[in-house]
């Protein structure tokens, strides 16, 4: 009796599973579909990347895009779109020039200020500049040698890593914390060699964070092959200087908003998944792959599910945070709001880290939520979609799990061009593809429908 | 003692295994760091399309980039490189032009003609145009309706296939053989809509073949937008007519070369691994993509095997070879050479499929072999690389495949753009990015690696 009971068990778990599977693989099939032959995410991607530009927090493109993040989930279909206040910073990049000197000619150079960096007033700083090849030759230099002087931090972003992102985050410290060190030792100001994998002279702004015990120290990048010429020019013993001259600061933080769209789950409409991307960017390009890419393609997650008529069994909820780039304040206020209400995230999925063809998802999770995650493979293997080994999560949605220990998730997309482009003039529409862009919002689709189905 | 006996069996090939992979592993990453920072393939790449340029069989760049490809083997360091004579046909494209013409009023189009095609004659051709969606319709057509028109093939690219080449094969019917059969019904000629997954205008080459029952007639074809304005005046009854004059044509075969570089094997030199790609490309765009990138990758992974003083146990051999896209005249003769001279072959594989991130290799061989393959696939997945489940091979290898039974490879990499550029203006330079170019040679390198040492 036990054993036909276990035996008929087994059979009923094994076709509801086998159901499941099928069913499972042809919604997706039909999300693939859609999506490749009619979804709008590249159009809203160009709409705001070309109508609205880029769109630093604070400023009013921003808030251009926050009126029209609300409409374009309206149109989605949300059964609710609501908007979270949050206050923000506002910083202004104003005007910036710089030259470099060897025996006494000029030579122009291309410069961006790092986000958040305070100007040099506007007579400008030059100085002979001081290079260092990162934090330790730098750690060795007397005060007397830094004292005055601008630093010229030549680290490089190493091209052997398969994985772009390993490369980003050791160079990412000399950006956003080089400033300070120099600043410690007296120096008048630093220039970073940019955060890129090109060989070209774009420079890439991005965050950095001063050190409150010292004084606020102008900083700026510059692209890869003005640092080369600043480096032969070192090594020649040329003695350069640095003229440059910044008027960026930082000013009232403005109200903005989180962007809120949300389809009731029909059966547990309070276990939540939510998903975005961010809606601002830098001051630069048009912030298409950072993250106009998450933006359209969560929206576009909405407007999937609603077109083919899927009904979430859990609440589905995109949000488009404010502020990831400098402050992430929106990230803490929808955190909070959600500890306010008392709200049960399941789960939550970020993609920012570009538009180009995905190939998995990090997780952040206990073991045993993996395994159920990684039970889904096979449905992902024939969107070419393997890779759920690593860890992963988001700016925007760190502060869930650290609070909540809510899983997280990020989509991982091919990063071969991304530190080209990320943070630069570069990145701009022309340089996202519509069918990469495309796979993410499947990906990404897959991904919410599979635990608003089967929970997490 | 027979326990002991093996145990100590399965402990020594345990730690043979064990060693091996380290080994292998250890191996594998130094070509990787080398390839990534060091490499010669994108430099390479930029020289065959910027100073060569697109290179069809028979034309004098053809010439220049069997030349080009002989010395940057012999620079590579290969033990031996020679050349394989063939005679190769010669089709030139000559002079194009074409309108149509809604409501007496003509509108200019943007044409190229198949490869191999025939021209219209000085005079040129101008009829009203009957479409067909597909070649069902056109069977369903009387002779009456077909005789002396332009037919319009307006066959889609299916966006929705997720691996694009599957989308390509329905298509390439009817570049392919559309052309006689409208001519077996008397059609004047033959449009098609391009095989591209663009939505642009840039019309797409490629080869036809004419069947020897019917007469020739021109074919050419159209970018994705004027085929939609064709579309759009038939379908409002505008009986929109096309004028096209061509004056391609096919002169006198000439010589060319397949291009040959090896390192001899130290242990087991009658094994030959050949990989490679063709050197010759269409008469549009630089042919970088197709196959220039197949071309740099696998003289660089000779060039890695040298600098890095990896001496392979079997010979290793580089094929660039000639005539791949109109004619496969290099693949026919390569093979007959292997014949003659008794050659082992035991295995070759082709990147022909773009230069963009490599995911995996398709594998046409016996299914111990595969497991063999598939047992290296932990060495890859660092690599981004875990797709070893299709098949593969290429035009240039199949010869052998088909005489042989040589085991074959495709190398896959990220196929979402490249129908965009695929035999057109598009294929260039500037579209090939130089990591992800790189990827593919760490992906070749590491397969003839690995079968160099382990065999197959």
């Amino acid at each position: 009796m036990k054993k036909l009971f276990f035996t008929i068990l087994v059979l009923v778990s094994f076709s509801a599973t086998g159901q499941n599977y099928i069913q499972d693989s042809m919604t997706i099939k039909r999300i693939s579909n859609y999506v490749l032959s009619n979804a709008n995410c590249y159009e809203d991607l160009r709409h705001l990347c070309k109508q609205i530009g880029h769109r630093l927090t604070g400023s009013s493109q921003a808030a251009q895009a926050v009126d029209w993040g609300k409409k374009t989930l309206e149109d989605a279909g949300c059964d609710k779109v609501f908007l979270q206040e949050v206050m923000v910073p506002h910083w202004v990049r104003g005007e910036e020039e710089a030259y470099y000197e060897v025996n006494g000619k000029r030579y122009g150079m291309k410069i961006t200020s790092l986000g958040n960096a305070v100007g040099t007033g506007e007579a400008g700083i030059k100085t002979p500049i001081v290079m260092v090849n990162d934090i330790h030759e730098f750690n060795r230099l007397p005060e007397s040698e830094v004292r005055g002087k601008i630093i010229f931090f030549n680290y490089h972003f190493d091209q052997t890593n398969i994985n772009t992102f390993h490369s980003y985050g050791p160079c990412v410290f000399y950006r956003w914390a080089a400033p300070s060190r120099a600043s410690a030792k007296g120096a008048a100001a630093v220039v970073i060699r940019s955060v890129s994998s090109a060989y070209d002279d774009e420079p890439h702004t991005g965050v950095l964070s001063y050190d409150e015990r010292y004084p606020q120290i102008p900083a700026i990048a510059v692209g890869n092959t003005t640092a080369d010429k600043l480096v032969e020019a070192v090594e020649n013993n040329k003695r350069p200087k640095i003229y440059m001259r910044t008027t960026c600061k930082m000013l009232k933080d403005v109200k903005s908003y989180n962007v809120v769209g949300e389809i009731y789950g029909t059966e547990l409409p309070k276990e939540i998944i939510c998903f975005g991307g961010h809606l601002d960017s830098w001051d630069v390009g048009e912030g298409a792959h950072d993250d106009g890419a998450g933006v359209v393609q969560s929206i576009d997650a909405i407007r999937t599910f609603k077109k083919l008529g899927i009904r979430p069994k859990r609440t589905i909820r995109c949000v488009l945070w404010m502020n990831e780039e400098n402050g992430a304040r929106g990230a803490k206020e929808y955190m909070r709001q959600a500890k306010l209400k008392n709200e049960n995230h399941i789960l939550a999925i970020e993609s920012d880290a570009g538009g180009a063809t995905p190939y998995g998802f990090g997780l952040t999770m206990p073991s045993y939520k993996k395994d159920k995650v990684q039970s889904w493979k096979k449905l992902f293997y024939p969107y070419n979609i393997y890779n759920f080994s690593r860890s992963g999560g988001g700016v925007d949605i760190n502060p869930l799990h650290k609070e909540f220990d809510t899983p997280t998730m990020g989509l991982i997309p091919d990063g071969h061009r991304y530190f080209d482009m990320h943070h630069s003039d570069n990145d701009v529409f022309e340089n996202v593809h519509r069918r990469e862009l495309c796979m993410g919002t499947i990906a990404m689709t897959m991904m919410v429908y599979l635990v608003s189905q089967h929970g997490l």
